[in-house]
């Protein structure tokens, strides 16, 4: 139990700096019985709490903005059943994501969905989120790799939903809860779905000397026969920067826009691949494409991709990471008018993402020492919302929506569809304790979302089936 | 509307034959208003509805086994809207399986779910049903190709379930409504997920002298670095009768099994593929392993697989089919048991089903003029599913548990799962209109299930996770 100020200073925020909120107390559980416990107490006494992982999430989602008991899964640590035949392992909620594929590396095997965080974010978290990362363009999310779940209900009850087979014969209620934020209970055991270490692999670096051209390649690529594992785009703002954090120009410092391939399967369908996807980019305009020669200059490249966010806070020492998702056909006209926001509100914003999904990562970069600099930052993200909506896409990819995106669902949903999530939600949590102010529009919190949407009451009514 | 007594004699079964329930109405809206003014009189007047497609479904879910109103959706049959830029495409639950793909093959694409039944079953029955088919080893089940739904819920309200993007910041409604049976409402539209025609195809077809061979031929390839696009086992009975169906030889008439093997990909990799599962077939034992020459050999090896029951119907009038599921591990084992398990209940046999995912597809053969016959079928059929859930396996891989597998349903599932799944199914079906008595166990219905826990409490409590 951690109730010391200074201590429960560390749960105040999670990637999401924008908003901190201390909780009241944090509990440890180390079992599945003492979170059903602990559970069942606060569904007893009306005590509102928050499941909480390893507090990397993007979207607020593991906050306790309103006082709330943090149950924590930081010291559920345990793999519990490591089935090598049928390709699935059973750990606890707190294991770190890259723990899952170091455990299985040496038996040829790997654990797909790779959140940049992988080396810091839980399963549970993952859960909670429906995580994606670079590997989900051929993979798919956390979901598509969670055959089955423990939870513990917001009333404290103890049930298994999904199950140790790809397909089980019920309502798919494994599907609902993976991507739930915490909403409908706590994950405190997962059955995750193992991939064989494909026989081949590999990365290609193409540069271009313009957005447009770089995202031309990436239509190019994912309209023609061959299957990226990862397609991953990086702008000037990242390069420069990563080139500065590892002290060598690892990328051209000069390009525009970089794409980072990776293709995987077996020998000759790589060879094949690389061939295909390379002579693409050289039709979308690549000024040179590099194939890694070794799985260490393959690690160095990937490297680049996951510590871009660490490098631009050297030059910036704050941002908010937005996570929009666009038809990839449209990417070229937005990225555009992502960068004539950006000078129009006077923020830098940096580009790394997940180009062959279309999910785009714009990072607005601040320093939170400006006065009233909160406030402008957030409105350049809503206009960076509003855009993706526009052009057919979504306000969130795989950071969740917390409280960061919970004011802009309702410009994406009508009041029926969240009425009839709502209605499962309360099926489950029926006294609203667990996670309070979650991933739904809140009255209180959304004044400013009403305002917007008697502005524009086209958008309002905007259908997104 | 149909209510003529001729008429409705259509309507009183679906493909488990064992079943007939004459409905007293059945009506044939065409558009998502007529179906929510349908559902919505329904749940002012608390009237009992089924919806139902095309009426292939082989677990009884489309039967309306108490008094109620069947909606037929066979003319819903528009494709809606074709997105081929995004590779999706949206249309009404009648339209049949095998159009979707004949309607975007021209353009280099397809719809991956393939039924066996595909020139007859309907999308939105697939829906109901989350089906599967014999390319569902590589690319999963109907989940996993539907983007988006719109449903009518049991209120006759109209709702959007997911969108047109793969990830939707959402709970997963679409996921849970997806196999729900149409416990939850009836569909309307579907957004499907096309995929691009492989460039390459190849299939293998190797026979064995025994079905353990085969069996470790499906172990050894799913092990190995090649993720075949269908892997299916036929046994003696399925091959005699399919010889008889087409009157030449087209399988090794003295096999004791075949293996039919797709590979697909880009060339060179399918004929890597192709080199790898030849020699693990020859490493178990295969006598031959033969590759269709051309489109039109490949064709019709696979006709031969989809129209296994039917030849199968020529020599035995009546069916019962099973469709368990088993850790590939223990396939060989499981195959000498339902062996022995025949011959003890002096009924045949047949087993024609998807190998490389463990799914059993064992088909008791009878003659329904039998006396007495309907329960000696079903005993049988109850003993394949107990072996199949002492392995670790499911009653049901993708025809969905209906009215013929609820009572296997709590040998499954301890009494709170199957309640938190209720708690869901009543937010959204409050009035239980809505295809009443099906997928979950019914005091009156599963008496025999009870007694059979009463005998064996270890099975009881037996725990999937």
């Amino acid at each position: 139990m951690v109730s010391a100020r200074q201590e429960l200073l560390s749960y105040d925020c999670d990637g999401l700096t924008l908003h901190r909120y201390q909780p009241p107390l944090v509990v440890l559980p180390e079992t599945t019985e003492q979170v059903a416990a602990v559970v069942r107490l606060c569904h007893e006494r009306g005590i509102p709490f928050v499941a909480r992982g390893s507090g990397t999430g993007l979207s607020g989602g593991a906050l306790a903005e309103t006082p709330a008991l943090v149950i924590a899964t930081s010291r559920m640590r345990a793999i519990l059943n490591l089935d090598l035949a049928n390709r699935r392992v059973t750990v606890q909620p707190g294991v770190i994501n890259s723990w899952v594929s170091r455990a299985v590396a040496s038996d040829g095997f790997y654990y797909a969905p790779d959140p940049s965080s992988q080396v810091a974010c839980s399963i549970g978290g993952n859960v909670a989120e429906n995580s994606g990362g670079v590997h989900c363009l051929k993979y798919g999310v956390t979901s598509n790799h969670v055959l089955g779940l423990e939870v513990v209900l917001p009333d404290g009850t103890v049930t298994t939903l999904g199950g140790e087979l790809p397909e089980m014969p019920e309502l798919d209620l494994r599907g609902v809860f993976i991507g739930s934020e915490g909403t409908l209970g706590i994950t405190t055991a997962v059955t995750l779905r193992l991939l064989r270490t494909p026989d081949s692999v590999a990365v290609l670096l193409a540069d271009f000397t313009s957005m447009e051209a770089a995202g031309e390649a990436v239509r190019l690529v994912t309209e023609a026969a061959v299957q990226p594992a990862g397609m991953e785009m990086m702008d000037r703002l990242c390069i420069e920067a990563l080139n500065d954090y590892f002290g060598t120009e690892e990328y051209p410092g000069d390009a525009a826009a970089v794409l980072l391939i990776e293709l995987d399967g077996i020998a000759s369908e790589v060879a094949e691949a690389v061939t295909l996807a390379s002579s693409l980019c050289r039709r979308a305009g690549a000024r040179t494409i590099r194939e890694a020669r070794d799985p260490e200059e393959r690690a160095l490249l990937w490297k680049g991709r996951k510590s871009a966010i660490s490098a631009l806070g050297r030059r910036f020492p704050s941002y908010y990471l937005q996570d929009g998702v666009v038809p990839r056909g449209v990417l070229p006209r937005v990225l555009a008018e992502i960068e004539a926001l950006s000078a129009r509100h006077g923020l830098p914003v940096a580009n790394v993402f997940h180009a062959g999904d279309g999910n785009l990562h714009p990072l607005i970069l601040y320093r939170s020492s400006e006065p009233g600099i909160g406030a402008r930052v957030e409105a350049l993200g809503a206009e960076i919302m509003e855009l993706c909506l526009e052009v057919g896409g979504s306000i969130t990819g795989e950071h969740g929506v917390g409280i960061d995106k919970r004011c802009y669902m309702d410009w994406m949903y009508s009041p029926g569809d969240l009425e009839t999530m709502q209605w499962v939600r309360d099926a489950l949590n029926p006294r609203g304790l667990a996670n309070p102010g979650k991933l739904f529009p809140t009255p209180s919190g959304c004044a400013e979302s009403a305002r917007r949407q008697q502005r524009d009451p086209e958008l309002a009514g905007l259908e997104v089936f």
